[in-house]
């Protein structure tokens, strides 16, 4: 039986600092004992949660955090687990929902959305994602590498603007250039893609290039890359996918 | 050349009312003397923008709003255009950029993210677009239909969780059906499908169903559709994607 009384939160902070978030982000943060993070993503609200108790925590390890979280809100606590972005894209919100299955914890779990990366990324290069978009992460530590390429090669063909999370980490890095590869299969050499480190954080990068040029661009985890769809341009050093009115 | 005291900001509004907004948000519709915004949307942020001028228009006419909006600007006012959700999913952000380079008003236009409708209608439903998803719009106002529909079959066969936005209309009433038939050659009837109107807003209504069942719910413009993948399931009646941790 769900003890309505006791309640998870699920955060999402948004791209970068707390300016980014939503009001609804920031009330259950207020209404929070305890907060629970990576380290980075904390470091972003620190002004917002001084007088919490702060349980940070290392990249890797998801599945005992929220176990934690589980437990401590299950404990009559006031919990919040934090994502950046939304954490129901690549986020907190689905493990959540698993291991409270697993543990058979029923309790309250309130997602509250946050604005994505991808949105955020889009904001700051113009408006590159007008029009039907697929978003893909690189990443293979959870996902078959096989089904990556599937991923990618199809939205190719769709003609889907496309968002790439994940696109390159240190241990990883071919995965960015065969992306590429398929990509100029279907699309131009030319066609406009958005580069951009630490959306809307103070250490903010931004470039816009194109599929030819976009591998001499600086890529890493921390970075969203953005290619357009066959109908993208660029209008005064801003990526722009029209929608399709008649101007 | 640019006059960077001549600002348009492009606001996102989030999918509901003001709680769903961001600061950055909020704080460019306090600086701003001029709210340019379909009446639904001015109408759900009406609390925070009495002491405005109000620029209300109907749908359509989007071209003439945005050109409005920007001459205004050009003429050091200070104008928001506000956009549900995030403008730069289906909203203003491209048509901005589209019309100032048509008129040649060469002002700073700011982006200002938001949460999307995708975003919203997930955190309601659970974590339904945790993993790989495609946006979809299925109006064909200003998209070819069987672009539309090459891009459901593509994103169908990648296994990416599906978002719909504009899933039918009073005129449009077939595609979803078309939509959700595609859909059945690559995923189990059984898949399940979230569907969420108004989310966020006071009228909000959610069904969590199948691909089956799912033309029995009423779907409209207010709408939007999610589609699981093939790993998608049913935790405590919520929808949620697994990302692909072990548990």
């Amino acid at each position: 039986m769900m003890n309505k009384d006791r309640i998870l939160y699920v955060v999402g902070i948004g791209p970068g600092h707390m300016n980014n978030m939503t009001k609804e982000a920031i009330d259950a943060l207020e209404d929070s004992e305890i907060i629970i993070g990576y380290k980075t993503y904390i470091s972003l609200i620190e002004d917002m949660v001084k007088d919490k108790e702060i349980v940070e925590s290392p990249m890797k390890g998801e599945v005992e955090r929220c176990k934690m979280a589980l437990e401590l809100a299950n404990n009559s606590k006031k919990v919040a687990i934090v994502s950046s972005g939304d954490p129901g894209v690549y986020g907190m919100a689905g493990i959540i929902y698993e291991v409270a299955e697993r543990e058979n914890i029923d309790i309250e779990i309130k997602v509250i959305p946050g604005v994505t990366a991808a949105s955020a990324a889009a904001s700051i290069l113009g408006a590159p994602l007008m029009h039907d978009f697929a978003i893909i992460s690189l990443s293979d530590l959870l996902t078959d590498w096989e089904l990556i390429k599937r991923r990618v090669q199809l939205a190719a063909e769709g003609d889907f603007a496309i968002c790439l999370y994940n696109p390159k980490s240190k241990k990883r890095v071919e995965h960015i250039k065969i992306t590429r590869d398929i990509m100029l299969k279907f699309r131009a050499p030319e066609t406009p893609v958005g580069i951009v480190k630490n959306a809307k954080r103070d250490d903010e990068e931004v470039f816009i290039t194109n599929l030819k040029g976009m591998l001499d661009y600086p890529i890493d985890m921390f970075t969203v890359v953005l290619i357009g769809n066959s109908n993208t341009k660029i209008i005064n050093g801003k990526m722009v996918t029209p929608r399709g009115y008649n101007l």
